[in-house]
């Protein structure tokens, strides 16, 4: 009992944090929280994006990490370098299954291609630029194009600095944009990563659960040329040195204890109207739900036989479960929440107080009207063409990404579209280069065969008759003809032979033309009405973009009104997000709770010697030994493994670095729990934990199991 | 996150219990800790048995139970009264899946033939007459035979007062013993169960189980005579009206609150020696678990297709697998303990200190070494007749018993051996009578193959020259010719004739020397051995009376030295035990921790609508409405179900009322966690808890589901 007691007075102590995904710079203005749930440093030394702490925080692109040597070492998650340990095994050298560890910086190897750290240089707000005096006037299809060509011309400016990589980023649904310069890091090295037992301990059956025992940890170097440069993978470059680094820290966490996730979520919906959460939640997300199951039944069904046609889908079945896994863990949520129900109320109130007088009515009072409607005319449309979306060949867009791609290449880079300018072209190649990898006939014409017969059954009025044109779609169509339309698209398709399918990225629009692979002829067939449907699509989203900005602007100013700091949505930029070490009173069943800690003790628990629960003897036979040395705590008996607290993060924030209240390390977030997924909607303080590895876990790992002496005197800690 | 906060405050307030079934008589030498663990009453007023509150306890003879209204209506488990529900049962109204509710008191049916009500009278040291001063003389088996004659003559004369069953009890291994008197009421009728459904709730699945969600009460009701007397059932008797009766409690009962259960606690091992317990936890409980193993293989092949042979032995397959896992909880438990190693250490001191000075070394020094001495050779001797025990037929038993019983019939009843006396004859006419419902030749022949075949593979020198002549059994006997010998005494004996077998309770010991059954035919011939064995152990029980006692003697002498108070371990009689309201800081699993309370939500979550977990609909809509009437709790959002307590209880507590500071009922205890049942052993705060059904949840379930309203009536609830 003594335990218990000790934790709770701990508990006690801090206030508790709240929501918020904050950027650094409006850390100021929630001082006084933070102060109340424990940071020590004061918040304005958060702000400088180039000092430290700020400055040795790094994005991977869909990962965060962090800077934690001057050497370039870099901290992350275990699943974030996954493609790197894959790519660089063997099946004599199985590093997945053994871990990697360089001994010497001569002994790391290069990550996978495409790999990259972006170290954020700067951040600067340029919604004038973007929204200038000439596009504010503008409205529709106008003024979506001149926003593009806004941003088209900052980053083009800003990527002059030859290694950087720059982006305008919109927050508060494009009332506001920043322009992100970033140094990419290009020639990116595995440093080490544990054994897959301890990396993905647990596989998906722990994957958003409680308790949780994953060493979700690895390292990468960054390297630079000689001179300091972004540079492609060379023998000559050189550790990067980075400005500032975080280091592992000194004082034990605790439960109660304050941290603070800095990081890169991904994307969050908390500003959505109500009806936008009411089509999400009992349409789209239902709909993707069964569609996902079906892709998943007929890919399973079609690589039973196929061990090469399954290792080809292996990545986009996980893919697909992860998220369908996602999906309906926000679905069960939603049913027992009261969600919609307050955005009604929240909303409400909102048009209560525009109206309540006259400025915020001449102000707000239309865009508030307008924007309803325009989204519930996007909301029909989508409804309305659903069946084709779904049903549309993988091929087909392919095919009409690339004839694009070739049509605004006779264009000078800067006036092409956005996404098919120079910059672009490497991701093309990729697409184009990689798509044997994951590709399969018999899969994908089993998928065109099960979507496009749902389609195919619709009434005429309900097709698009262009579609079925170029397609060769017919009225009544029986399912053999429809079959037999399918087999002979494939039979003919250039797609499948790689050289055929490299030489497109080469190829006139005049060449598509006569192109005869039956995709390509559709994607030359539909091109004026896909221009069409586009200038359409772009005319909706000028006049969404303008009253959503407005919507936001009004809810801002109506919680400024009440006193309340707003952050915006995730938007996968720098943030930062602070809490406690907490468990929860309930925990997956009725009757029970979580504790803030788990051990060593759940590994040797869990532990099958196979699967996702193949933990390594080695670490086994520590953990019987009780070796814990320097990372014992007493309260638990044991070294901590995982630990659950109040950040608030999402998809993105893997590998983010968590920080104690001295902005030391303690740890790397890597995932939430089931019931914490709707937070990307509804951040509930009760139900929300994130997940974290505890820095102790990884330092008692590398030092008692993996013997990383080298790296741990790196990190400073022996 | 308040409600961790809120129920933590409370949480810290009260001192936690310690262990202890402490006699009530005891209550005043721990009245500084009652009182600091919450108690408000007076410890003084706990002692009194024919007072409030110990007069309202009573015992149904293996469950504990309480009188909870002037009328003498008893509240217990569903458990202990399911045979009564089973016994009223038929196809037609099948009340255990139904449950029962006798509207009035016309309506109530009798409970179960041999079902008792005792109430306890009185309980008297008697110490000085079973251990007078001539017995105190007196070692071997005449210590044992006086003991015996003492302790009949007691009990003779105390059941003089008719309709009063007495006792004597042994405490602190043989140094003291209590003459308890106790009102035996044999008209005893069910009131109310709810369905299985609600009283059996998660079956043998979540028995000894955190999470849980079983509504373990059911109530009976004492009739007596119109003259207030015990007598057997008629329709003429009345209810019978208790001096004294527990109240439903007040104040609603929260985490941390002081309970304590009064009850009947079965036995425990806490004083034991360092040997018995490496006898108990490395040979016997081992042993026995494989044996039950084996027994329950062969049950169950047996009667795969023999569906009357499986009704036949579902309570004793019920009975094997619910002691195997009581077993291999206590040998899981005992590995990670250091049980043993704490226990050698306290003997050392003990014997240190009885060394340390010269009165202490003369009163004990000789009966410490010579208890060690004498269980060694009992625990050798157990060792080397094992095979057989275990083979020894079941009918060779029951031939030994009843011609004991023949033979003790030829003296007057005061000079039978104890348990053959005339207040035995009852026992031995329901053992006789029932035997039909409990045997089937073919699962008995093949329990004896299979275990006689281990034993007659043993070399004649490990068998017993005795048995095997007695039984036939030979040298290098054949596996066939062992099975021949077997199917030959089923196909002879005259147990499976239930007429034949009830005459045995009539004939004298001639009748059974000219008998032609196999098994009589052995018990007959095995007599004279069979009595000099019994002579061997009782001039050995006589030895370790005498020492074991002694050893008792040294311990509390040495505990009170050191100023702790000790209570007896349990043996059936009347204790109280105190403790609070409290989860656990460790759940199941690393990283989850126990709540002190399940709810109604919990009970949602497990149905499935059949088998172990089939919640009533009813109830199910009534939770789906939240109809929660008078016994919402804010804190849990719900009806709170079962609870967790630090009480210490074991096997015979079931039923036990749980009383809150004030002595009104809070619950009863039905049950302890997997983990706890080492506590038989040795107590572990850390990990003992004990299970109670909430009264709420009883008054929840009779008024919203079951309509019990007359019931609440008397209960004094509406």
């Amino acid at each position: 009992m003594k335990k218990t007691l000790i934790a709770l007075a701990l508990l006690s102590a801090p206030a508790l944090a709240d929501e918020g995904m904050w950027m650094p710079q409006q850390l100021p203005d929630i001082a006084k929280q933070l102060k109340a749930a424990g940071l020590k440093l004061n918040p304005k030394e958060l702000t400088q994006l180039t000092e430290f702490p700020m400055g040795a925080i790094v994005s991977l692109g869909g990962c965060s990490a962090s800077f934690v040597s001057p050497q370039g070492l870099v901290a992350t998650n275990h699943h974030c370098v996954y493609n790197s340990i894959a790519y660089n095994s063997t099946p004599e050298n199985d590093l997945l299954a053994n871990g990697f560890l360089a001994k010497a910086l001569s002994d790391e190897v290069a990550a996978a291609p495409g790999s990259r750290i972006y170290v954020t240089k700067a951040v600067d707000n340029v919604t004038d630029k973007i929204i200038d005096k000439a596009t504010a006037k503008l409205t529709g299809q106008a003024r979506i194009n001149a926003i593009e060509a806004n941003q088209k011309a900052l980053v083009a400016a800003c990527e002059a600095d030859e290694g950087h990589r720059c982006t305008v980023a919109s927050y508060y649904g494009g009332l506001e944009f920043y322009l992100i310069k970033q140094l990419e890091i290009k020639d990116v090295r595995l440093v080490h990563a544990p054994a897959e037992g301890v990396g993905k301990f647990g596989g998906d059956t722990d994957n958003w659960m409680w308790p949780r025992h994953t060493g979700d940890y690895s390292f990468y170097r960054a390297y630079v040329s000689p001179e300091g440069k972004s540079a492609e993978y060379s023998e000559d470059n050189v550790p990067y040195q980075p400005e500032f680094h975080i280091k592992l820290a000194k004082k034990p966490l605790q439960e109660g204890d304050f941290v603070m996730a800095l990081g890169y979520p991904g994307r969050t919906n908390r500003h959505r109207l109500p009806s936008e959460v009411l089509d999400t939640f009992e349409w789209s997300y239902p709909n993707t739900v069964s569609r996902f199951k079906e892709t998943l039944d007929i890919i399973a069904e079609q690589t039973a036989d196929n061990k090469d046609g399954e290792l080809k889908y292996a990545s986009r079945v996980a893919g697909l479960n992860n998220y369908m896994k996602n999906r309906q863990g926000m679905l069960d949520s939603y049913a027992e929440s009261d969600l919609l129900e307050r955005k009604q109320a929240e909303h409400t109130a909102l048009k209560e107080w525009v109206n309540s007088n006259k400025k915020n009515r001449a102000a707000y009072a239309a865009d508030l009207e307008a924007i309803e409607a325009l989204l519930k005319k996007a909301q029909d449309e989508g409804r309305k063409s659903y069946t084709l979306d779904v049903a549309t060949p993988r091929l087909l867009g392919m095919a009409k990404a690339l004839y694009r791609l070739s049509n605004e290449q006779t264009k000078p880079n800067a006036e092409r579209k956005a996404g098919f300018q120079e910059r672009d072209l490497p991701r093309y190649r990729a697409f184009v280069a990689g798509l044997d990898r994951s590709f399969d006939v018999s899969v994908e014409k089993a998928l065109d065969k099960h979507f496009l017969a749902r389609y195919v059954a619709l009434p005429k009025t309900e097709r698009d008759a262009q579609f079925d044109a170029a397609m060769g779609i017919t009225d009544n169509m029986s399912t053999n003809e429809l079959n037999a339309l399918i087999d002979s698209w494939y039979a003919s398709t250039l797609f499948t032979d790689s050289k055929a399918r490299a030489a497109l990225l080469e190829q006139s629009p005049e060449q598509f033309a006569q192109s005869s692979d039956p995709f390509i002829k559709a994607a030359v067939a539909m091109w004026d009405y896909d221009r069409e449907q586009e200038a359409e699509a772009e005319e909706h989203a000028g006049k969404v973009q303008q009253a959503y900005a407005n919507y936001m602007k009004a809810k801002i100013a109506f919680m400024k009104a009440q006193g309340k700091a707003v952050y915006p949505d995730a938007n996968s930029t720098l943030r930062v997000t602070y809490g406690n070490v907490t468990g929860r009173d309930h925990g997956t069943h009725d009757g029970t709770a979580w504790t803030a800690f788990t051990t060593l003790r759940g590994i040797t628990d869990k532990a099958t010697g196979e699967g996702e629960f193949n933990a390594p003897q080695a670490q086994l036979d520590k953990i019987k030994a009780k070796d814990y040395g320097d990372y014992y705590v007493k309260s638990l008996d044991s070294v901590p493994v995982n630990y659950l607290a109040t950040l608030d993060i999402t998809g993105g924030n893997s590998g983010s670095a968590v920080l104690n209240d001295k902005a030391e390390l303690v740890g790397l977030a890597f995932d939430g729990t089931l019931d914490s997924i709707i937070s990307d909607w509804d951040f509930n303080l009760d139900n929300t934990r994130s997940i974290q590895v505890d820095s102790r876990f990884m330092l008692w790992q590398m030092e008692k199991v993996d013997g990383a002496d080298e790296l741990l005197r790196e990190l400073g800690v022996k």
